[in-house]
């Protein structure tokens, strides 16, 4: 049994909560607002950031990276041809590329900033750093989704999934991102028929499922969050 | 052979010339100005950043998260027990928790803005976004770099090595990022003598040689960078 600290619109606790359900593993959440900075959350994670994953008699296993390779190393062996970190070298250095570059740079540039100046600011206090979203923020951030979107776009368009022939990894880290800010309206899903045709079908896996029932009070979901036909 | 596509000052390509130094692996390095985004280089790594590594035969190995797996994974085992990943699975842990903590958080909070605003931007154009340094930014990243100092001599104090009983890429992309910021005279060894005895310790290094030997027109290296005994 896991048990996961996250955010329910971290992208980053997304990314995991989607890796784990697709290993079968079963997930106790709690939920944690990294911004109260809490003692005990950061003697598990000094970063004092979201995901950090707990396994019985281990240390704490924090961020994303760390605890996709604890993932596969523990449990893709079972996964069998399905595993989400191939074994052959390439592929591995394709799915790795593309996880961090969902991880961090999609993070950094639109995911992080849409999540933080659209919710988490919502639950801040004033002296941590709440009130209302910076729309200069969030203009700069849009944009980089187009272009992000146009990415996946390509790469859907030239594989059957982003990383090449398999779900990997790099779907679910790139799925994981889009549904958070999919949940604000922030992607222009008319702009790219392919990238918008390989969401359908990750989103439409079990894995998914206890992502699209999350829902924030005051913060309606847009049209397209749940609809798996959007 | 390898050819790795980096910036002499970017501290990621650092960490991984230490890397592969400590690898016993041969090296041809070519310096990249990621500002420019040539084409060439873009096609390499989408992202457009430095490091980026080139194995024979491969796909571009982009990012230094990405690389130390790649390196792990290929070169680890002929380590033996100098393995700088450890096999056991919460030694695994921890170093790569302290990896992406250098390589990420301690690159985004201090290094990185360090480096752009007092190197990078010597070397840009107005268009690129050249120009003097940001002084708001330096001092900034100044203050982070001693709680990031404090947090180095605190594990320096409780163990032999930054992740353990032994050299780890922890190690690695810690002395990295302090030895790009070094030269510039922007870590404060005073505040800390376990963490200024570690990094003496890690910089006599064979593998660190090559670094001590980069050196920038127009801009001195501080006391500290060479001395060994400094």
């Amino acid at each position: 049994m896991y048990t996961l600290f996250h955010h329910p619109f971290c992208p980053l606790s997304r990314f995991v909560r989607l890796a784990l359900g697709e290993h079968g593993l079963d997930l106790r959440l709690v939920e944690e607002r990294p911004w109260e900075r809490r003692a005990a959350f950061l003697a598990l994670n000094p970063a004092g950031t979201t995901p950090v994953l707990i396994a019985d008699a281990r240390p704490a296993i924090p961020g994303a990276g760390v605890i996709c390779e604890f993932l596969d190393e523990s449990h893709g062996p079972s996964l069998g041809d399905r595993r989400l970190l191939p074994t052959v070298m390439d592929d591995r250095i394709e799915v790795r590329r593309l996880v961090s570059w969902f991880n961090e740079k999609f993070f950094e540039e639109a995911s992080g900033p849409l999540v933080t100046e659209r919710i988490y600011k919502r639950f801040m206090s004033e002296e941590d750093g709440g009130g209302p979203p910076a729309m200069d923020v969030i203009r700069a951030a849009t944009a980089n989704v187009r272009y992000h979107l146009a990415y996946i776009g390509w790469l859907a368009r030239t594989r059957n999934f982003l990383a090449g022939d398999q779900l990997s990894y790099a779907d679910l880290a790139a799925a994981a991102h889009l549904s958070a800010i999919d949940y604000l309206g922030d992607v222009p899903w008319t702009e790219d028929e392919a990238a918008k045709a390989w969401y359908a079908r990750v989103k439409s896996r079990p894995s998914f499922r206890p992502l699209l029932s999350e829902w924030l009070a005051g913060v309606p979901a847009s049209r397209t969050y749940v609809d798996l036909d959007f």
